[in-house]
């Protein structure tokens, strides 16, 4: 169950606390943001996690609760307590997560409140809660995808908030995802961390980490399946299922990227391993330079080849090949083509830029956004 | 002596041929980028280096010829051909530099000309030379220092370009130094990657990194002392001019960064070392959303410790303190303070964030420029 108000917060009846209920306790899986610097819920949460068998999570928006010392990591306990009271649980059984503004201290009274009116709302419906979640995000991102497992139909869903300080190769943004799946917990803690790796992970806005980044997976298994384990013929679909939802709240994510007019896909293929094909195209999705010729619909694929050479993985420029949209550009030299039905390519809303190396058969696919004056706006002004 | 002229390449009457001359052979040393995909005349350059004995520089701006395959090393080699020719010395003795569009061949034509051109206007004035590297730098950038080596007064001169596809920790963007002091070649080479270290590689602009960047370091001996070796008592002056000038160009490029309203400056104290205290200083200086914070006056320091916190090292934010100009923020948790004055101190044109940690004595400044509309809009549309 699920439920999300307006707690004052944000202001003007913007809703900005969120809660998460399952009727029966839940394993539980997490990834957190690998900045040094972590916002004082996640210390909480990773607390209730390894302690095992999750009853709730509490999210709050507009603070992240992250920079304020101790008083921060004692509001974050606050929250804890008071979900926790208010759904009749024990405390160490609920999360915690807080994104915003960094450096000023929760408005405790406003979120007491709002616990306990979001409590007494709580539905089937997860709609108030992937709404209370926002920042500058411009809409709600939810997902789901149902598989057979241990002949039981098993719903994966999810939610994720995330639209600036987005960048890969870290924990991730706030992402809630739940089952109904039964899942032994060392196996669920594998299932995310994998999938994190293959979605959340390969997403950029800005190249900038988050020390709010988290990611829980909560499996309550009321589908009353077998509980899964690694060995299970039924746990890659699991994983699939996953993964699956992970990857299309990545895409949301960057499409909803701040100021973002188009989301960018970019496929690296032929490397001699994965994690050589996802630096190049981490690196690629994330260059400012890339990133504002595609908001300019120029397909000046010079930058592209650019990122790839400083994305820190060694590769053979004499045996790429690189398309935007479907017009190849560059094999081992520039290939002579329309400049216009390249610049064209850019003017979708979902651009594609596509390299192919000459070292494997390993690939990897990174998602990110444009560029754009919106993101300059945003960012110049975010705290007044 | 030195020479600039129009041949063509950029258009409308623009400055874009350059010529660097020495009637004594010169001592060189060299930086290149760490970009896998390098421009085509690095390759020339490197050979020419490692030659000895150094002549001339010939530099193109306009056209990179970077991923042009192998009619673009011949066109280098086409290019430093012509310069020994026009200047009556050996081709090996000329280095070759491009910088502009990534992807087009040059226009040979125009380049040759240029080349007779400029060999025809040398002289002892740098400032042709200065504007016919630049692209979209909107000024030139000169430097030079004059200090008592072996009881000889030596001048240490320097110029460069760069505005975007500007980022630390790589080779840099093009840098011409050049001294009348007699410099031992090790020692030489030594120097500028030191001086580049504590210079261009604690610049960014965008974080992107050019393939055809590239720092020159000539010294010709005309000031007819002693050759300099690292045990020469006066090696530190020297060594101290060759990074203030390298610093003061490094500055100047920052303040030229495409769309820069503003040069930043971020320093850290208090490290365990320094390789530390660069990495925390440039991961601030080269976040985006710092750079958006700036840009928009808005002092929102969450996203200085953000910054530190992804840069990739250790740090412990309990001990850390940092200020916004003279506004102390934060000291392990969030410092009372007037908004309005922290606010005002990113108003003026030269702007200073600094951190003390409680690690050692360890310190590094780096050096970037905020993120503006016009960054956008020069990237957007660079080729039309």
């Amino acid at each position: 169950m699920a439920g999300g108000v307006a707690c004052g917060v944000r202001g003007s009846g913007t809703p900005d606390l969120g809660l998460l209920f399952s009727g029966r306790p839940c394993a539980a899986a997490a990834v957190f943001t690998r900045n040094e610097f972590k916002g004082a819920p996640l210390g909480v949460t990773r607390e209730a996690v390894a302690g095992g068998g999750l009853r709730a999570v509490v999210v709050n928006s507009g603070n992240a609760n992250a920079a304020t010392g101790r008083r921060g990591v004692e509001d974050a306990y606050a929250m804890q307590g008071a979900a926790a009271q208010a759904l009749g649980v024990e405390a160490g059984r609920v999360a915690v997560a807080s994104t915003g503004v960094i450096g000023e201290h929760l408005p405790m009274d406003n979120i007491l409140a709002g616990i306990g009116d979001a409590a007494g709302r709580l539905s089937g419906d997860g709609a108030p809660f992937a709404e209370a979640i926002l920042t500058t995000d411009t809409r709600t991102k939810e997902a789901a995808v149902r598989v057979e497992v241990g002949g039981r139909s098993v719903t994966v869903g999810g939610t994720v908030k995330g639209s600036g300080m987005i960048h890969p190769n870290m924990g991730t943004m706030l992402a809630f995802l739940t089952t109904d799946a039964a899942v032994e917990p060392e196996c669920l803690q594998e299932t995310l961390s994998r999938a994190t790796e293959h979605s959340f992970n390969r997403v950029t806005v800005d190249g900038d980490t988050s020390p709010s980044d988290m990611a829980l997976l909560l499996a309550n298994g009321a589908a009353g399946n077998e509980p899964l384990t690694a060995g299970s013929p039924d746990y890659p679909a699991f994983v699939g299922a996953v993964e699956a939802v992970a990857r299309e709240l990545s895409k949301e994510i960057a499409r909803d990227g701040e100021g973002a007019t188009r989301l960018v896909e970019v496929a690296v293929e032929g490397a001699e391993d994965e994690e050589t094909a996802a630096a190049l195209a981490k690196s690629v999705v994330g260059s400012s330079l890339v990133k504002s010729a595609v908001f300019g619909e120029d397909a000046n694929w010079g930058r592209v080849l650019t990122a790839m050479g400083y994305a820190g993985v060694p590769f053979d420029p004499d045996g790429l090949e690189l398309w935007f949209g479907p017009v190849k550009v560059f094999e081992g030299a520039p290939v002579p083509h329309e400049v216009a039905e390249a610049n064209a390519a850019l003017a979708s809303g979902e651009v594609r830029i596509s390299a192919r190396l000459d070292a494997g058969d390993a690939s990897a696919t990174a998602w990110g956004c444009d560029l754009s004056y919106e993101y300059v706006r945003i960012n110049g002004s975010y705290r007044t």
